[in-house]
């Protein structure tokens, strides 16, 4: 395996070239973000969720980023119609419990929407992942009261039962896969200060996704140019209403040599 | 006839001293964005959609504004008896028919709708345009495959049948009644990298309506307020994020200097 | 009672320490923008509405916001579980009526909300609070037609009957407890170009009360910093785009320096 600045840069400039259409069902909060992030990084997104309509779109569209941030009855009847297609025509699936393990509701509908179609990624912060692998997890709302090392078995677990990439998102995020793992280290503090970067992460995740059918380098590439953009986007300056638009910007901007001058990346 | 950059800022003026309240039932992604713009032209925005309100909150505003992009039973039912109170209360209604072409349900519903009061304006892109008029077009969920010439015979058939100005939007604008045509050729490509630009002028459409009742001038101002901020937020700065953010200042900051400078009307 | 720069910083310390999981129940337009806001202060938000799990959430937060802007069926059946459950916990509750007076829905469920669980805190401009007294007062839409001294009586009327603080927001801030009045002179006219700068007032009192319960302080506390970091954002840049990123940016970069020198706080 070889994973490298110009392997995340190759994924890039197919983005950037194919425009892949992500279907997203997500939360309200977020929306406009991950909208944003997937065209400033060169995919075309749409947020459509009505059950009457996910499954002629899925048939459209390159991906599906499933996000269950605000969901409620009617989100979650498109997520299930949307994942079966998806599942069926092949297209790959990415999935973001968010806040899961602090309600009943949010367990339940997570553990029966991967019943419905196992994702080909899982991403979540470690909370959220020890909860999603059946671990008494305390979560605080959305935010994870652990690191990311303290969910690593429970992604491993994870990806054994559901065959999925499981990304846990934190100081470093670990992206597991059966027996591999790597690991991204880049990224700043400072993106916690802004709503929606981990649901950010995970709509990029569906980018790469529709151009790399290898899960487990999609999911690694898209977290380490979250990282890198959150970085130099950090680097303009260190305010989180700044950094809310320089992080676009630099994701519109970014180039391969920022990536290959900042990129920590590192395998197991 | 005669628009001209007078004729636009006479009306942008009329906005900023009456503060227009504009009922948007629109998409998740855009509320926000469409919300400060109108703001920021001088409007007064509010977003209603509730079924139980909607007829209510029409008696008391001066435009209404449809949008589909992310539509279910619950806004559809909203639409349907807004449009029809504010069809019979003489309010000008402006619809864009976000993504049809891409699903049945959202050809059916915008037909439908069409039915339930043919709107004053119609705003789409050229892919949206050519399968509100029935053709077969091609649509990349809420992305056009086309130009905007591709649509003119559609937005002619269009305004015949309903009687609406049609507005295809593109790298030219072209806005349609009858046998009239006025062409904006403002705006800048970087526009189609931020999320809910074309939703953001058919809001301001709605803003232009309530202000001049030739709808066809309210639309052609509409497009070249909406190009020409647009314009002068790429010249501070060349990024999806910051022309965000620079759009929503240009827009408050706009004079009629600015426009005179920038504005490229022709009319056929 | 001794209001001072330090009481308020001692609040903000509190929350940057302590990061209250603040539940809000908001509508569409803002829920990025309050979410941001929080996160800029130093608290901890999540956005949660489906009457399946509000309950549940309730158990871990700190505080609730409830706002009624884009209300609909769905989101009130959620909004009276959380209130309830809420009072019951004893956890503050903090409501704005969001255009109450604007449709007969909205003055229905605002009553029918006040009874399900007075709210500690009830923030709104005079309008809105005029309405909720059961006034005929005018509005426009989400706007008020009146200045904050108009609904001194209404707000005095409204703290009897229910034993809510009452907050009226405007270009002066009226914060009103029993026979207790504090005036907060701080802000622009600015912020009114901003969509959701009320709806932010009200979720950072959230937090504010999240971490004081003399929620009379709590209150004046909120709208104090609301006004001074919006002043601070002005001078930045004295644009509606801008200062909504600048907003947040001076929000985290808050000192007890900036708000002892911008303070503008009496008592009655």
């Amino acid at each position: 395996m070889t994973q490298s600045p110009q392997s995340i840069w190759t994924d890039v400039e197919r983005i950037r070239a194919q425009a892949p259409l992500i279907h997203n069902i997500t939360n309200f909060v977020v929306m406009n973000n991950t909208a944003n992030a997937l065209l400033a990084l060169g995919a075309s997104p749409a947020m459509v969720h009505a059950p009457e309509e996910v499954e002629d779109f899925i048939d459209i569209s390159s991906a599906l980023v499933v996000n269950i941030g605000t969901l409620d009855a009617t989100f979650v009847a498109g997520m299930r119609l949307a994942m079966r297609k998806a599942r069926t025509l092949g297209k790959p699936i990415v999935f973001d419990p968010v806040g899961v393990g602090a309600t009943a509701y949010r367990n339940q509908i997570s553990e029966e929407l991967l019943t419905v179609a196992a994702p080909d990624v899982i991403r979540g912060n470690a909370s959220e992942i020890m909860a999603l692998a059946g671990l008494n997890a305390q979560t605080k709302g959305v935010d994870s009261l652990y690191g990311s090392e303290a969910a690593i078995d429970a992604a491993r677990r994870l990806s054994s039962v559901w065959g999925s990439v499981v990304v846990i998102s934190g100081e470093k995020d670990y992206i597991i896969h059966g027996d591999k793992t790597a690991v991204v280290a880049n990224g700043h503090p400072l993106m916690t200060k802004v709503t929606g970067m981990g649901c950010t992460a995970t709509a990029l995740t569906g980018a790469f996704a529709a151009v790399n059918a290898d899960y487990f380098l999609a999911a690694t590439h898209a977290m380490a140019v979250m990282g890198i953009a959150g970085e130099l986007a950090v680097a303009k300056k260190s305010s989180p209403g700044s950094l809310q638009v320089n992080f676009l910007d630099t994701l519109y901007e970014l180039t391969e040599t920022s990536i290959s001058n900042r990129l920590q990346l590192t395998e197991a």
